[in-house]
């Protein structure tokens, strides 16, 4: 395998691991340098490049967190499986109308009764500078991948 | 309940949580601000205050990360089971002999095959200072802790 073969094949690895959690946990920097994790779904959904968006209020504490620090963290873990993923980016507000529609899903109700009607209703955007995965129960060494 | 009651109860739910899925991921804060996240096990121990403690190397490059900036985050997931913890605190690298005695497991060895006749173990410690959980499958909404 030539190095671009293998970092595509790593990507595609990525791509899976992370669609199959679906629920990551995002980790940003509050004001007085807390860091502080919540839950929040991808909707199974990972672009080509392993960027990653979020369903999210305008004015929640996550986005006024992120624009004072946009360096960020999403973490996904599966037990079970013993599946782990790191991925290190920066994230973005996002309030495109077509991107929103693109991305809805139904299930998105539970969170967003208003749907897309809702005023506050917006996208987080996490642009994937690095990632890592542990998926093997045996293996402690960590698979890197720098996009 | 009364207000300390109530914070015991939390405090409960929070280690049965946390040993439930021993897993966490571990969030730091690497030198040039990237947010780096790895697997760690807490081996099925909390303290009775939330302090968690992770074995590593002492050299490894968390310890680096660290000593440089020692607020972290670790966060819990269980897909299954639909439930999510933010552990927020700072980490602090321990290399006491009793420490390491009380809290070794065998199961370690997997990772440190010479046992505790490694030079280079030692303890992670990470003192809470806020905890969040999410446990019920229908609420987003996080309940909060401050220790
Ligand atoms: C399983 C699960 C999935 C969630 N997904 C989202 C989500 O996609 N978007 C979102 O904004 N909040 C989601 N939440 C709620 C967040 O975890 C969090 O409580 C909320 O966004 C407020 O966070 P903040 O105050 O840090 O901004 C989810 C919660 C759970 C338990």
């Amino acid at each position: 395998m030539t190095d671009s073969e293998n970092r595509n094949e790593q990507i595609k690895k990525l791509r899976e691991l992370i669609k199959d959690i679906d629920i990551g946990m995002l980790t940003t920097v509050d004001e007085d340098g807390t860091l502080r994790s919540r839950p929040m779904s991808i909707n199974s959904e990972v672009e080509p490049d392993g960027d990653l968006w979020f369903f999210t209020y305008a004015s929640s504490h996550k986005v006024r967190e992120i624009e004072q620090q946009e360096r960020v963290n999403v973490s996904f873990s599966d037990p079970q499986k013993q599946s782990y993923v790191s991925v290190s980016g920066s994230a973005q507000l996002v309030r495109d109308r077509n991107k929103l529609q693109q991305l809805w899903k139904p299930q998105l109700k539970a969170w967003f009764p208003k749907e897309l009607d809702e005023p506050d209703i917006a996208l987080l955007k996490v642009s994937v500078e690095k990632a890592e995965y542990w998926d093997a129960p045996s293996s402690f060494v960590a698979h890197t991948i720098a996009l």
